[in-house]
């Protein structure tokens, strides 16, 4: 019972969330890489249905803070996705170890912090306190891939 | 004796610095992460008594390099005093692995090695030659959260 | 034979390559650090014959994507180098681990994708799939130092 309810998978869909597909290997770079028990994943960028879902800079308009962490939050999916389609199950994460989150940013917007938020507070919730904290770097960055609002790095470490 | 000149918190005093208030962990992620023998640490800004302490971007006329090598060295010593507060003394540090460092920049400005050097050197200093030379990134970054002039990241190895 | 045709520097020559002079080491950082298995290298930028032989940002009209993927392969090659010279041979990687690739991007430019193929796909020739494939982010960033094309970093895992 403790086990169901620790469990992230189980955690993700009581918040009324789901996995996207998971992201498919490229010719010269894949998804996730694992050395010795650390999984490292390549920069996520908030995908849906093979397309980025977040587009643009965080500054204009229309890219509230809530839309950057709502980008956030589908990076975070997107990545827990490419971790299951390699381990099989997120219940063999053991912990975040890191985060880095570059924020696509018009000039002048200084609100990383607060929209990466949206992806820290989302591991913590699905992972739990102790499994789920994490260092992490918010970033401001120039252009993305795509048009992408964000792209996040993790490091996860394996049980 | 010779313990004691190696001392890199007896170093820091010498060199007529100290230690600023380690920051305080916030909600979902935290300032250090140790895994293995490897202590990773968020992006850390240059602040002092809880604030930024060094504002804008290198290129502004206020922000010259010695300006920005300052920053570099104040957010050198506030890792060091998150270091201190997650594993008690700095003597515990092994070497310096990593140091990635994004420099705020406007259109232009060239010169983040220059400005990175304030926090390389600082570390040679601390932790003498064999133990404190690391590899490093220097970066224009567009954008930091609270506007900061300089944010770094760390790995650190311990003993 | 079979040896010979998977060594990784008879590759690079078959390519029609070759390895640049290795970076020397500066003052107060170094162009690798070996951690256990990982050897981390410094940021690093398209040099030949000491200096930075691409400049300026993507988006600009003398580089096209085609000019940012030299910039790539020749940062890998640069990167390959500083390897050598602290191993002694390429035979000694086991794994590129990590690609982490900073393309100096004019405003509007979300090709990063592309620009970094030039080194994922060197890095799958010389090493092949197994051994090349590797996790990367491809990230637009605002300036890089001395006005370089592309500063890309790397993790080898070693033998």
């Amino acid at each position: 019972m403790i086990e169901v309810q620790n469990d992230p998978e189980v955690k993700i869909k009581e918040l009324g969330l789901s996995l996207p597909q998971a992201p498919k290997p490229v010719a010269s770079y894949i998804p996730t890489m694992i050395v010795g028990n650390l999984l490292y994943t390549s920069g996520t960028l908030p995908m849906k249905d093979g397309k980025v879902a977040y587009l643009g800079k965080m500054g204009e308009e229309n890219n509230s803070i809530e839309v950057g962490q709502e980008a956030c939050k589908l990076a975070v999916l997107n990545s827990l996705s490419a971790v299951k389609e390699t381990i099989g199950s997120l219940s063999k994460i053991k912990r975040i170890v890191k985060v880095t989150a570059f924020v696509n940013s018009a000039n002048g917007f200084t609100d990383q912090s607060k929209v990466v938020n949206g992806a820290s507070d989302l591991l913590v919730k699905v992972f739990g306190e102790e499994k789920g904290k994490h260092v992490r770097s918010a970033l401001g960055i120039a252009e993305l891939p795509l048009n992408a609002l964000v792209e996040i790095e993790f490091i996860y470490e394996l049980n």
